[in-house]
């Protein structure tokens, strides 16, 4: 047997830069011209967001001389599937679309999870603009290059990791944000005063009525300090080999109670259940005091975030869909636990028991 | 505007071994279940190969204690499409797969390429084996990483570069193999006498009886020196920024013939056509002497490969091909021509009127 080996270690260039601020999209059209020159840039957007920003985002472009197009697709969670990207592959080919193409993801969650995986499999990988116009875009889902679609199985379960060239986001995206959409921005922001940052979490508990104004100034400095922190996370592990999972504080359970109730709990509802759930669990389990456990529950009932399980949603089935989870992802689950404010630590083995009685326990 | 930068630049450790050897299957089996643990492997492959390999290689693999499954697709290259990446996922999910599961692509060049982009994008990336069991897939796509499915407005439009973990090309495979099949691989076997090493070309040259016969000890020389000549091209430049478009000699006129003739040409006998041509076109432009580039055709035609264009192929198609081609990719179309056998170079803007004058000439 004849073995030829197939020298390939390489460095990849990935780094990029995050701009945050206000009504900057002027400034950011121009570090679009001259940092990311492309022969076509292709927006990619919902209905909802198309309809406010999209075509005057693309005029603007077009006025500063780049060839610009829009694509819009259905606004929704049920349109990030593979049948979306296979229209959107068509419509750049009508477009005369290659591989220099520049796609530009201006939306939420849905928009920029599904542009990116279209850009990572396009032509074998063109590249695209995050610009995030939900708060939980600017402050997650846009930073870090994890992109997907969902299968009928579950969300997310084709994707790739794929860096965008640039993240830009616009503060004025929020003034238009419907309330229980910013409210579920707060979910992710309350999470990483959690996982990393007690200043930030202390800041969300003394001026939530500010925040929840959409105080520009404040908003401001809490977005950059959530992108700061995930930026942080991702550039020591960008593929979640470890402490990226931090990250999924409240997640585990959010999850399974989001799907439970057959998707009437928002992400971010869900999110501030299970983060609940995760600080009540490790309060149970001696990590957490149980004061500290308290804070958590009080920032998000302020927050204008659910606290109490629905009756309807029994825990036995929001213990099934956990297992089911375990069994789809590597084999474990890793419940993401915390010391004291700032302080997570990810655990692997939680007997059922008392993941069961801590739902019971937040059952209204 | 604030502005924060991601540093992302990393090492990506893409290394690998091919390894060559007639009737190494059991060897094989020891060196994945060594050096590439998972819990579970999933066998890709076609209904042909299936039914003659498929079975044989998961029951010797579940012998050898791994746990193996198989999944089947249809043959041919209809299936090359997102439909059968999703339908593989779902029975991926269905078995219990996770990130840790390894994907083995048993078959053509279309099995290894599905298989290679279901990897690419399975939760974010698995990893997968080659094992390939044509000749085209031995000297080429088997090797290089690049992974693709088609789209109806053209081939290899939505893919990935994605590295095998590991490459093994059986030779015992061919023994089965159709004749006209075997004949395809020659055309890539040709080109890398050209495009590279005229040793090997003139090896072609002395021993065509002998090939044909499909001779051990010969084929075992040819396909390691062509697989030693793919790897060192992919080394210096993966993506096919410059160096890589040499191995797509004859490509170009090639898939324009195969498209125009509806598919008639196989991939070999198009590339075989493509070769003669720009051969031709290079001694008209008069980089190559005459006789080299009637080397080129003799040798075409002692394969068994056809040497003239079909009459109902009009050559005003064929170029109208060629420039829809030139839109859909970087805009530019890189021809490659020679300078002698064993030295090609790329070359921009060549006239439609000499085109279209070789393929006049070339027409039966």
């Amino acid at each position: 047997m004849k073995t030829l080996k197939v020298h390939l270690d390489k460095k990849a260039v990935l780094s990029h830069e995050i701009r945050i601020g206000r009504s900057i999209r002027d400034r950011m059209i121009l570090l679009i011209a001259k940092n990311h020159p492309a022969p076509l840039y292709a927006v990619v957007t919902d209905s909802n967001v198309n309809r406010l920003y999209g075509r005057t985002l693309a005029d603007a472009m077009i006025q500063a001389g780049l060839n610009t197009s829009v694509l819009e697709i259905p606004a929704g969670e049920s349109a990030k599937n593979m049948a979306t990207v296979l229209s959107l592959a068509t419509r750049l080919l009508e477009q005369g679309a290659d591989r220099q193409t520049l796609l530009i993801a201006l939306g939420g969650g849905v928009v920029g999870d599904l542009t990116g995986f279209l850009a990572a499999i396009f032509m074998r990988q063109v590249g695209y603009i995050q610009l995030p116009t939900t708060l939980v875009g600017q402050v997650d889902s846009a930073v870090g290059g994890k992109t997907a679609v969902d299968l009928p199985q579950g969300k997310n379960l084709l994707g790739a990791f794929h860096q965008p060239r640039a993240v830009f986001a616009d503060l004025q995206f929020l003034d238009t944000l419907p309330e229980r959409e910013f409210v579920n921005g707060l979910a992710e922001i309350i999470k990483y005063g959690i996982i990393e940052d007690e200043k930030l979490f202390g800041l969300l508990e003394n001026n939530m009525d500010a925040v929840l104004r959409r105080d520009p100034a404040l908003l401001l400095k809490i977005v950059e300090t959530c992108c700061r922190i995930k930026k942080s996370i991702v550039e020591i592990d960008e593929r979640e080999q470890g402490l990226r999972r931090i990250l999924n504080f409240g997640h585990t359970l959010g999850h399974a109670l989001e799907a439970e109730s057959g998707y009437r709990l928002s992400h971010g509802e869900g999110v501030a259940l299970g983060m609940i759930a995760a600080a009540n669990l490790s309060s149970a389990l001696g990590y957490l005091a149980a004061d500290e456990a308290g804070r958590i529950g009080r920032l998000v009932a302020q927050a204008g975030l659910p606290t109490r399980i629905d009756a309807d949603l029994r825990p036995e089935a929001v213990l099934g869909r956990l297992k089911a989870d375990k069994k789809k992802k590597d084999g474990a689950l890793h419940f993401v636990l915390v010391k004291k404010i700032g302080m997570p630590f990810v655990n692997g083995g939680i007997g059922d028991d008392k993941i069961g009685s801590v739902l019971e326990g937040m059952r209204a």
